[in-house]
Order: C-alpha cells, then sequence, then structure tokens
C-alpha cells in the first residue's frame, strides 16, 4: 500500500472533512501518499486529483460540506464507467480507495471490488443514519440538530400564534431524523416512512385538544412519508383549523459538524487507512458503544433494522 | 396614570418578551399597575387580561415568540370592534396601551386614539424593520441572523454540490431581509419586492460563470418578490442547469433574541411608559443613533424609504 | 408502586429537564403519581417537594439546567440525614424514587436502598461521562459541543495573533470533554488527570515548531490534570513565547440541551419508571449502542475504563 | 490612486474578513490595485505583503479573525519604525492605505499621515465600540452576542444551584460589553470602568434578598472596572455566600461575524477605498443611523461619550 485514495460521494454531510483530515493524516503518519479525488465517482473517471499533504487538509475539521467536493455518478453505475476508473486507478498507481458516503457509494465499491479487485474501505457519511455497523453515520448528528434547532424556533412562533404548523424533514426512506427530532423538540405527531400512519386519528385528536383549549400542535414529516404540504391541506379540510408547512431541505445538510460527527469522522477515517493497509477489502468502518466496528461493505448496505415503532410509542407518551 | 394595558399583535418577533419585561417592570417601578392582554386585539375585545407583577415576567428576556401571544384581528378593522375593545378598556380602568407590532398594530392604535381618546403608544415589534422613526425594528435583527445561518449553511452544500440555490425568505412588502442576507451572506443575487429584476440577464451571466468554472450559487428571494420555485424553474428552463429551493419560512420568526434585540425591546418598553406617564398619546418610540427616538403613530406608519438600489450596487460589486 | 420521587442532585447538566419530564409523563401514562423533589436530597431531607402533573413539565424539553434545581448535601452524607429522607419519603407515600444525577447521586441511592429498602433508579445525569453501563451520560453530549465553540472562535484568534493559548475545560476526574474537544477542534495538545504529560517534549516542540513558523497553538487541559494559568506560566518560561489562558468554566454546564442529550433523558426518564414499576431496586439505567441497558447502581459507580491513551494517539497523529 | 494597501491591526474582531472583502473587492471593481498587507504594521515595516485579486478573499465573509493576520506593533510607535514604513510603502509604489482596527491603528495612521503624507482612511475594527463617528463598529456586535450567549448559559447552571456568579467580561476601558449583556442578559448587577460602583450597598441587598428567597444573581464585570475574583472574593466576605467565578476572555474575540459585523465590513470597506480614490486622507469611516458617515481620524479617537449611567438605571430599574 504506497498510495490511498480518497473520495467524498453522494450527498454532502457535515464531518465529510474530518473524515477527509483524518485519512490524509494518517496515511501520511504511516509513509503512505494520498491521493485527494475530487468530485466523487465523477472525478475519478474523470481523473480529477492531486496528491495531498499535510497542509492540504489544514482548518477544515470544523467546516461543513467536503473540500473533495461531491457529485451524483450516474455513469459509474455502468460497467463501461467503472472499467475506465479502474484504469485512472491504475494509471495513477493507487492501491486503494477510502470512500466516504452512504449506501450508493458503499455499492460503487463493491463493483470495485469484484470486477476490478481495487481494495475499497467505506466510511460512513450521510445524514441518514441508514449504514449498518455503526450507531451512527458522520453527518447525521449535525443535521438532527440542525433540524431540532429549527424545531425549536417554530415552536416560539406556533405557541405564540396558536397555530399548527407541519414540518418537514429530510429522510426519502429513513425515518431517523423525523423521529429524533420529534422525541427531542416533544412535538405531538410524526409521519416516517417505516411506519403507516393513521391521519384521521391525529386530526380527531387535534379537534378534541382544540375543544380543551391546545392549539398549538407540530407535526413532523419524514420527506420520504409525505408532502408536508398535502398533510397540511388534509388537517385543514379534516378539521377546518388553519395550518402552516415548513420544508427545513439543504439547512439540514450543512453547517459546522458537531463534536460527535468530527470525532467520528477522526476516528473513521484513520481506521480505513488502517485496514488497507492491513491488506483488506470491501469493508465498512464504523462505530458501536464507542468501538471501532468493522464489516463487510455488502452486511452494510443491508437494510438497517429500525426501532421507529418503540421510538414512536415514547414519543406520544411524552408528549 | 393609574393602570396600563400592555399588548403583542401581529407576527410574533423575537425580543417582543424583552419588551413585554421592560414595559412591565418599568409601570411597576413608576407605580403604575399593568394589565397583560393575551392574543392582541382579539384578546382586548374578549376581556383576556389578568394584571401582571414583577415575576409575570421573569426568565422571559432570552425567549422567542411572546408570553402574551398575539393574533391577527380582523374584528378590529371594524368600527364595532373597536368599540367593543374601548368598552372593555374603559371596563378595566386601563388608562392607557402600550402596542408592541408592526404597521396593522400601529394602524389599530391610531384608529382607537381616534374614536375613542385612548392613549396609545407604539413598540416596532416586527422583523420586516419597515416602521418609520427607528433605525430598525424589535426583532429584525434576529432574524436577519437566522436566516444568515441559513444561507452559511446552504453554501456548504451549495458548494460542495456545486449546484444552484435559489432561497425563498420572508419580506412581503420588503426586501429588507433579502438584502442583509444577500450582502451578510455575500450571494450571487437577491430579487426584491422594491426593484425590478431581469432575470434574462442573471441567467446569462449563470451560463457564462459556469463556462469559467462558476458552478455554485446561491439567489435570495424575497417572498414578496417572487416564488422561490417560480424563479429555480425559470433559471432550469433558461440554462438547463440544475436548481434547489429552500423556502426558510416561519424558522426566521423564532429564535432566542439577539443582544440587539433584548436591548431594543428593554429601551423602547421603558419609553413607551414614560410617554403614557407624561400624557402623551398616538405615538411612537424607537432608536435612532442609539438615542431614543418619538414620531406620531402616523408618521411611523408610512412607507419607509429605503436604500435598496445602493445595497444592490454594493453587493453586486463585492460579489 | 402508588407513587415515585424524582430528584435532581449533583451539578446540573443539560438534558436533566428532558429526563424529568420523561419521568413525570411516563409515571402518569401508567397511573402512578409523581412527586417532584426539590434541590436534591437536601430537598428531600427538607421536605421540599409538590405532586407534578402533566402540564408541571410543560416546555422544558429544550432548556438547560433542571426545574427541580440541585444542590450539594453534605448532611445526606451522614446515617442520620438519610434516616430523615428515608422518615419523609415514607411520610409522603413515595414508593420509589428516580434519581438524577452522577456517582454522588449514585452512592446515596445506594446506602437509601441498603439502609432503607427504598427502591431507587438512576439516571445518569452528568457532564462528566465518567459513568458505567452507558455510552454517554446526559449532559456529556451538550458539554463537548460548548466547549467545542469556544475552541473554534478561540482559534480565529490564535490563527490572526499568532499565540499559544491555554484552554481550562471541565473534568476533575476525567479527561473526557478535554480529549472529545481535543480530537473535535483539532488542538495541538490535551492534558488529562488520566495521563502522565511531559510538558518539556511539548515546549520543545513548541520552539521547533516556532522555527519553522508554527506559531499558533491550542493546548486543551482538563481541569482535574492541572491549571491553565500555571500551564501557561511553564510554557512561557520555558520557550520566551507569549501565552493566553482561557478557563471556559461554567458555561459549559448550560445551554439547550443537544438532541442526543433531549433523547437521552427521554428515554431514561421513562425506562427508570419502568424499572420501578417492575419492582426493581438499585439499578442504574443506560444506552449501549442505541439499546438500554441496566446495570447495579454499585456497577455504575465504578471507575470506567477509558481509552484515553487512543484516542491521545490519535488527535497527536491527526495534529 | 493605482495601488491601496490594507492591513488589520490591533486585537483581533468578527467581521474584519468582511471588510478585507469589501476593500479589496471593491477597489478591483475600481481599477485600483490592492496590497494586502500582514501581521498589521509589523508587516508594514518587514514588508511583508502581496497584491490580491478576486479569489484572495473568496468563502471569508463568514469567519472570524482575519486573514491578514494582526499584531501588536511597538517600533511603529517610534519615529524610526514609521519612516521604515514608509519607505516600504514607497516602495512598493502604494499610494493610500485602508486600516482596519481601533484607536491604536487610527493613531499610527495620524502620524503616517502628519510625517509622511500618506492618505489613511480607518475603518473602525474592535470589539470594544470605542470610536468616534459610528453607531458600532465591526466585532462589537459579535462580542455581545457571545458574551450574552454565554450568560445565558450561565444563568441556567445560577438558578438550577441557586448561586452568585461572577461573570468578567472584555473591556479595559470601556463598559460597552458588560452593560449591553447585563441589560441583555437581564443580569442583577454591572461594573463598569466609566462608573463607581457601591459595592457594599450590593452585598446588602444580596443579603436583604436572600432572605426573601432570591439567591441566584449574576453580577458582570468589565475587566477594565475590577478582577472577577476579586469581586467574588469581597461578596463572599461580606455576605457569606458562596460565589462562582468566569473570566469569558478571548472566546468573545472570535467566531462568525453576526449579519450587522458583516454587513458593516461590507459598506465599509467599500467607503473607505472610495474616499482614497476622491483624494481624502486621515478620514475614518462609520455608519450613523443607516447612513454613511465620515469624520476626521483625530476625531475619531477622542474619547466616545457613553450613556453608561443612563442604561444602568435602566438595567436596574428592570431587574
Amino acid at each position: 500500500m504506497k498510495r490511498i485514495g480518497v473520495l467524498t460521494s453522494g450527498g454532502d454531510a457535515p464531518g465529510m472533512n474530518a473524515a477527509i483530515r483524518s485519512t490524509v493524516r494518517y496515511s501520511l503518519s504511516r509513509g503512505v501518499e494520498i491521493m485527494g479525488i475530487f468530485r466523487g465517482y465523477t472525478g475519478l473517471i474523470n481523473e480529477e486529483m492531486k496528491l495531498f499533504n499535510h497542509r492540504s487538509v489544514s482548518n477544515i475539521i470544523n467546516r461543513g460540506g467536503t473540500i473533495l467536493k461531491t457529485a451524483r455518478c450516474p455513469e459509474f453505475m455502468a460497467k463501461e464507467g467503472r472499467q475506465r476508473a479502474a484504469d485512472v486507478i491504475k494509471k495513477n498507481k493507487i492501491d486503494g480507495l477510502v470512500l466516504i458516503g452512504g449506501n450508493g457509494t458503499y455499492q460503487g465499491g463493491i463493483e470495485l471490488v469484484k470486477e476490478h479487485k481495487i481494495p475499497c474501505i467505506g466510511v460512513p457519511g450521510t445524514i441518514d443514519n441508514d449504514i449498518n455497523g455503526t450507531d451512527s453515520t458522520i453527518g447525521s448528528d449535525t443535521a438532527v440538530n440542525t433540524a431540532l434547532e429549527a424545531i425549536d424556533k417554530i415552536r416560539d412562533t406556533a405557541t405564540s400564534m396558536e397555530r399548527i404548523f407541519v414540518v418537514e424533514v429530510m429522510g426519502r426512506d429513513s425515518g431517523f431524523i423525523a423521529m429524533q427530532v420529534g422525541i427531542g423538540g416533544g412535538v405531538e405527531d410524526v409521519l416516517v416512512p417505516e411506519r403507516k400512519f393513521d391521519i384521521d386519528a391525529m386530526c380527531h385528536d387535534m379537534v378534541e385538544g382544540n375543544i380543551r383549549g391546545k392549539i398549538s400542535w407540530i407535526i413532523v414529516v419524514a420527506e420520504g412519508a409525505a408532502k408536508a404540504e398535502d398533510i397540511a391541506k388534509k388537517i385543514t379540510d379534516m378539521t377546518s383549523l388553519e395550518t402552516r408547512v415548513v420544508v427545513l431541505g439543504h439547512v439540514q445538510r450543512g453547517g459546522s459538524p458537531t463534536a460527535r460527527d468530527r470525532i467520528l469522522g477522526a476516528a473513521l477515517g484513520a481506521a480505513a487507512v488502517d485496514l488497507l493497509i492491513k491488506g483488506e477489502h470491501s469493508k465498512a468502518v464504523g462505530v458501536i458503544s464507542n468501538e471501532l466496528n468493522v464489516v463487510d461493505l455488502e452486511t452494510a448496505v443491508k437494510p438497517r433494522p429500525t426501532k421507529i415503532n418503540q421510538l414512536y410509542e415514547l414519543m406520544k407518551v411524552l408528549t
């Protein structure tokens, strides 16, 4: 292992820079050269890369986004695309890759290992926290806190104006962010993709609550469960109560990473390099109960069991 | 002046609680009773009020929203509504009112003075900063900072993913927030209600910029100028570039107030009480260059001259 | 189990309110009365308590500190003090206690169980993260993030003024906060109570770094390892370089809790009540890898193994 | 005016980067070259400088500190030092200087104009807000908000633990920050250099308050008024009440600037360049009531009248 390449792919996540910094500096500390590859698999195919040194990653640990930039890469889905990537890898004498990203990123790594025997180690960087083999993914803690701060602010107006707010948070297939901010924000209800939801029952509760004098509600909706706009309309149709909609959107991806996401990035970037040096390939790193945990990439991308129902029950009891 | 009433009306704004606290405690310090009126003019009409003491406003200076709650009150627009309000005021022996809110709130005060000779002093509480006679209104500084933090976060993703973001901020008739975050966020362009905008020219710049390698843009749109969704669509139609939309929405109203909004609230609540005690009526308080400034309510609600064009030019030069 | 008492004891920690809210509402949902006991063991001895209802804990989930207040209680260290507490518990028909706090709080519970057969369940609320049986304690995540934000700010000046800063963080026996912010803040060195430190070597590095042009350093010191003031003086004595000292102090205890601390509080308050209802006593609740974990109070207070050396090595490699 | 130099000097202040960005880009937009001078007057004397382009100041508007770095420069106090600076200025064909800093920085500019006829325009960059001719200085709004957030956090613990906290904030000759956070934080008392303080009376109030049940106090001390440590000791000596001390320190200088400080920096950097182009020298720029204001450097450095007593009275009434 003389030269490692590192890339970030998929949606950006806060803490990716901490993982890049760790990958770069840990490699150098072990005498291994480190190539920064820009724009994910797109940049790999297009040979957008340069050798990094210690200072290449100065002053980035507290920055959101990723200095390596990121992109979605449809070309890489096809065999030809991956062939071109493998050619670039060989041409640039890269002996192994550290892939920072989510499921799509890992899937790309699985194919590269299979088809081209290129050692790949995955580092979980996604706000969705939907990767197996780790208690949390880099970026998810920051995203949850960002969404929660927004909910806290909305609560001020919901209470002052006595309104029903429907707040849409990120999560196409995952109700993770929604459920976390639901409990953390003490909201009245949460809609997630993993769970059937009885909107009639909720509207019934609202009308009853309204009679008792409870007239401020916050409903959190994961984008994969429904459009906030649609839910708000249904509520108004069924209850005649006024509603307001907030779609938090891309704000959730950015911002200076929390301590947790930085430390996770620091630990996992180094761990990924360690595995490559030890001759591993097709593995993903994670942290379980504050200890490093390594699984196969194939395992990491399998659907992650969630405890959504249990958390939902807790939230409802506490509201 | 034996008893003063205080209410908050219109949209809530961070710092209203600081103004309430100041109104209450300053009144009491001057030996004047103070009645907290809930839900703005609605509560006034419905006699929702109670005498406040020193502790009624403990631990609220750092809270967003308003403990007096607020509401829009269509009834108060009609003479009968105001008659009922005047009756309630007399019945409760309220000798004067402190009205915390924006233009609509002030307009209500003007009518109350005219029709019923009830002394009213306006305290500017609105995130739009569109009241005459004050350098800034309570809540506007917090709203701008909240929107700016969101822009900073969006910049992380805009840069990492190399995307065009169209961000909609509050401001139905006022481009104040949009222009402030435009300059403060170093964004590429700003659309405000006060200024014609050449979208073709902007799209042309984008295409040219794209060729030179500039592929991350943030465009801020005041809600009164256009829908972010529409602008994004036009950009994509005209440039074929991908866009993302973020509507910041009600998040901008909430949150712990900034120092400036708290201090403004503290100064102006007390000043309003002072004017009532001195026998003034139909005035609005404000701060000009760190000094108290008093104008007629009629003056306060007149269209406020803005320097939007000047600020816009500055922003464009610095981008 | 007809009536449960809940108290917070020791230093306050962000998220304690979330735990109180959960304890209260979960109890009520299970048909168990809940008594809020003020000022920890002091209030227990002095019978400062009242029955809580659902609304007693409204709007507190996002607040720092503890609405139950807290106190250190030397009286409770003595048998007579605990006898009085037991009498009060019996008099008030409290069938079991939820004790939110750290090691000292748990120790009190152990004695109460032993001497008076009062069922006690501990909920880990302390910023030090030094309790066994849980990945983290309520408050530690917020404290680390607060300290980290301060370090980020200090970095701005350290870089601009090219100075050496010695920053003292909380942690009398525990280097947890220091080590976390050390890694998360990308600082140059960390002194913790658990690890011997070679200040001569550090000063030697500083002088060498200074020659190479590295003139801005941040050194983090846990209060239990040394006084920042003393370390700064030693550095100046040994290197002739100017230093600045910052002692973060009590700022680290306060602030709106992070998502993690709120969710932990929510989960563990309910879990503690569950255990009491099931007839358990002398247990402590925690979360291991996102799953509830229950240990004996005696186990919870045993010295917790840390991975300080491993984390220190990582930090040094990445600086 | 073909080439302008820009430097930051004295203590760093958040928003200096926004002012640098504005100075640089506005110069370039007017066809004037712009030289970035590093480390303030020290770098000027040592010829540490380079020509800046548009991209030299990308992505800095939201960063604390100053990319030009800053230093205190005793050499520049002497005539010989200024002679060397003037020689460097001529050698590098710099036709005028933009000086971003506080009183000391301005004083240096005054001498340069007098002795060497070098046009100098001052931009007020200091957290102390003690410059004449401007409602506020760049950095002061951020510093006040940073200190206020800390006070809010300390309040959590002060209330929970029922303690007296003495909090020391920055301000050697100026009680500006102390007074602002005193009012904004709703604290119990404030000690500033501009005002005599009766500590006996305060202790008397504390003892009385304590009897009535008021046992949590926050006292803010400007560093120029007293050492927090000494005040705490006196309180304990006189009242036998326990106290805690927090010295906020350099945290107050850093952090991402508020909207206000960024916009002020943007406006004033451009304005300074404008004045140089118009042939002005020895002027300072500022903003009064949202309008540009220009005064002589000599006027800018004169003692600024404060309304400390008036603000102090307001604070005491509202507590």
